[in-house]
């Protein structure tokens, strides 16, 4: 049993320490508040606090403010970067694509579409937003800079309108299943073929 | 004045039936309801018909239920189909995508990200949405097959993933800005050539 993660009602586990209980605590509340379909203006430290059994003070030990604490939480919901293979630019897109909009805590599918109109309103929100997806976006890019190097793409290529459409597509599908027919397992190669080849004739 | 839409705080316009006042009044407090972050299960035809100022009876004579309200209001949100010009594909893709997420209504914005998780979770709520976007979608297919017909796209296209690679990348960029440095003006144009032409080298 000590392996497993702890959880609020999981047995105590003496061996791990109680701070770090409190935070996986503080955390999960906070996820639990926004899955709930609170804003981010509407959830408080307080309700935050309560829903963790925690005091308000234990908060502000390990955060500076409701901010940064959000941006934890909101940073626990992506999984980690994919590993990439490094052979061709295709295959290491493919890779990519499959990890996009692909969260491992099922709270992300209610948390992050919400999160739009507060990202949109606050140039705070939209920097944190922006700072949980930047890195993903940097590992892309330096693979289409590689195979631009490498001949394997056109020299005169727009790295980032090329981002968006790598990633606009899946992302609709996987956040909003846009398309009922659309399989996506295989939807990661059709899209990075689609894009590599272009649909006039060749 | 007799031309402009009467809003609820408007002097009564004597030449404009009360029942289409009414109707707007419902409508407008239903997108008001969900643009202020209730979501879709938690609003009541109670609550649209006090924020109406009408009696729930008048809401349930012109509709059989809160879904087929919801229905309703959520089209109004919707701009009408572009007009296209049918001279190429290219022409016609670019005028669609410049629609993409281009709602008329400022409430949109708040409204359609947050349908998402209830859209996921419920198989009416998808049917609704889906019913939403299906007819641009057929208009964009429509186009797409014009283009297999004529030569000016390859024989053995695939439609469905091609709607997704054009619509996804604009969708992304006008719902959630998902990357700051893009330019929405010149975005459709850009999306367009990238998607006909491709990225590797011709």
């Amino acid at each position: 049993m000590s392996a497993m993660t702890p959880t609020a009602d999981a047995p105590r586990s003496p061996g791990r320490p109680r701070s770090v209980r409190a935070d996986e605590a503080i955390i999960d509340a906070t996820l639990d508040l926004l899955a709930e379909g609170n804003t981010i203006e509407a959830i408080s430290v307080e309700a935050i606090a309560a829903r963790a059994g925690v005091g308000k003070a234990t908060i502000y030990r390990r955060w500076p403010g409701k901010d940064a604490l959000l941006r934890d939480a909101l940073r626990t919901l992506k999984g980690g970067q994919p590993e990439l293979s490094g052979r061709s630019v295709r295959d290491d897109l493919m890779l990519l694509l499959g990890a996009v909009g692909h969260n491992i805590d099922p709270r992300a599918a209610r948390i992050m579409p919400c999160l739009v109109p507060a990202v949109n309103r606050s140039p705070e929100q939209y920097e944190l937003y922006q700072n949980i997806i930047e890195p993903r976006r940097e590992l892309m890019r330096e693979v289409l800079r590689r195979g631009v190097r490498a001949g394997e793409l056109r020299a005169d290529l727009d790295i980032e309108v090329t981002l968006a459409m790598l990633t606009g597509p899946m992302l609709v599908q996987r956040m909003l299943r846009w398309h009922p027919d659309l399989d996506e397992a295989t939807l990661p190669e059709k899209i990075v073929d689609g894009v590599l080849e272009g649909i006039r004739p060749r």
